[in-house]
């Protein structure tokens, strides 16, 4: 796939994502390294909690989710990352989840100070395999335009 | 550490975390599983990008400050988190840098449907060895009352 630069994207246009599957070994290794609560790294403290089962942490999710969202985006000429919205969580993601993840280009805007580039979100709504929604949230980049580079 | 419950939080009291040290390899490998933009993941890219070397993954900066966070937190009666507020992104993260997270409670609100938990908020503010600011963020969490267990 060739460049694509900031006039190369389109408000609206859909990235295809491939799906997110969330194993058990994988939910507990990346809570162990970053986000140790028990019922993201413990069976049996998670059979206890509110969930009555292990579930991943949505740190764990939302990159699991970057990893396909990224393969997606093929080759963009994203300068920088500027922020991520808000993370909204709805279901809890168990093991054995498979996520789908419908994203977006969206509030394409060439920076008006800085003509050679311009910002562009992707938003992101993640369902689950019953449809059921698990996180929406967003991402914000800084990316080159064609003429500049 | 006793067990606190949601009367015990109290609103702006301090977490105490430790510092948090980003590694070349760290950086390079939670990019490549999760975030594979070549400015994370690969030092000659890297250094023809607007940053002129390798920077971490905001994903990987939030995640691990989330791990320190989280020690810091001590045994809290966290029954689940409910979302993160906006990130907002100032400078990047390099390979060697230290970072520093400023982290407290705020935002304590007992649910008024539910009587027996309260929606609890952690503001982080994470400054490098520098002090200069590297990103700012907010997790949210639904926590349980004393009397309710």
């Amino acid at each position: 796939m060739s460049k694509r630069y900031y006039q190369d994207l389109v408000e609206g246009e859909d990235l295809d994502c491939r799906p997110v599957v969330m194993t058990r070994d994988a939910i507990i290794q990346f809570a162990k390294e970053f986000d140790p609560q028990p019922f993201h790294t413990d069976e049996h403290s998670a059979a206890l909690s509110i969930f009555g089962g292990l579930i991943a942490s949505s740190l764990h999710t939302l990159s699991a989710c970057t990893r396909v969202v990224v393969e997606a985006q093929g080759d963009v000429a994203i300068l920088s990352g500027v922020g991520m919205d808000e993370v909204k969580m709805f279901n809890p993601v168990r093991p054995g989840d498979v996520l789908v993840v419908e994203a977006w280009w969206t509030d394409l805007k060439r920076s008006r100070r800085q003509p050679d580039r311009g910002f562009a979100a992707i938003r992101c709504r993640v369902v689950n395999q019953k449809g059921e929604p698990v996180i929406e949230y967003g991402y914000r980049y800084l990316i080159a335009c064609r003429d500049s580079v």
